[in-house]
């Protein structure tokens, strides 16, 4: 079985996206981050950087393996089954750099602009200025890709599992996705899979 | 041959430090962020994103492969060579972890640290701290580590690779590596290699 700890964030639906695309048999180990349970001497144990997802597969010959970030737990995943990450190059290395441009670029900067926006006791407009312009730049180098490729990489991978739970929080932050009509497609195509619609259904708060 | 398309940021020397521990053949091409030249249509082929670094492999049996996000060029060569990065977990995912833990924060966040403290226009006392107290938290994550083991992974690996130069680099902005004992030990045994000695000698500005 593979225990995942995740909660209702982008990056704790990555993980679940994936084990239901890949039918592997999970179960969710909430994690209320709101409350402060990625900080218990317990949870930093499995994860010294103290957030969610991280996940652990007892169905391994040598012990238990766990795994934190949610990129790292992506290839994991994807290499377990070699499924949804290619194993030769060119194609290996187009899902490896999209899912990288999630991690360093797609995932940071649209946190820093819902904490401006939002989260922020006083509202900057330095910065969000400049939260908004690299999400504008963002998204057009990500439309630019969607205009030439119906995924990200090659084929569906883990690179667009890893940046639709982003695009579609960013949505309901106000980001519209319209100005931008090929990750507008993107978008609905992927909302439309069947593992997504579970994975968003899938019972995480007890 | 390997052309490498990199400037002189920490981004940028993490495949250096990684060619030259490697011993592969290499050529930089350099790319004057300074100028733009990041931003022209012959490079925007080479890396949609519009940032070093990017490689191009010609000793591909079937044409050749380019690859952009520093950590996606880690993987690739890493897999070219079988070296730094282990094929089997556990170990596999304890490289992958760190590497995407400097992707996803390290890198962005001591990026936004550099901005707001040296390159903003106005100086924002919100900002500062948040991105200070970020610097603070993730160098504790990194020294905690770093007191159980000699390196980021179970061994010297293309996580270290990924993050020295970040961690150089603060320490150039300010960022004192003293608070933090392990780190700084960690800082100069990896400061100490010959093939990182090298990396920073290269000749990148025309």
């Amino acid at each position: 079985m593979i225990d995942l700890y995740t909660w209702t964030t982008p990056n704790g639906y990555k993980p679940i996206i994936l084990l239901e695309e890949l039918g592997l048999a999970y179960q969710i180990k909430p994690i209320d981050i709101g409350s402060g349970a990625q900080k218990t001497p317990e949870y930093l144990r499995i994860n010294p950087n103290g957030k969610i997802p991280a996940l652990q597969d007892h169905d391994r010959p040598n012990g238990p393996v766990t795994v934190f970030e949610s990129g790292a737990i992506l290839i994991y995943l994807a290499e377990k089954t070699g499924k949804l990450l290619p194993a030769s190059e060119p194609g290996r290395s187009r899902v490896i750099e999209w899912l990288m441009f999630q991690m360093g670029a797609v995932g940071p900067m649209l946190g820093q602009l819902g904490h401006f926006r939002s989260a922020a006791p006083e509202k900057i407009p330095y910065a969000i200025e400049r939260y908004q312009n690299e999400q504008d730049r963002i998204y057009k180098v990500l439309d630019g890709r969607l205009a030439e490729s119906e995924y990200l990489a090659d084929e569906y991978s883990i690179a667009d599992i890893a940046t639709f739970p982003w695009i579609s929080m960013a949505a309901r932050m106000g980001v519209d996705v319209e100005p931008y009509p090929n990750l507008a497609r993107w978008e609905q195509a992927i909302k439309a899979r069947p593992a997504v619609t579970r994975a968003f259904a899938a019972k995480i708060k007890p």
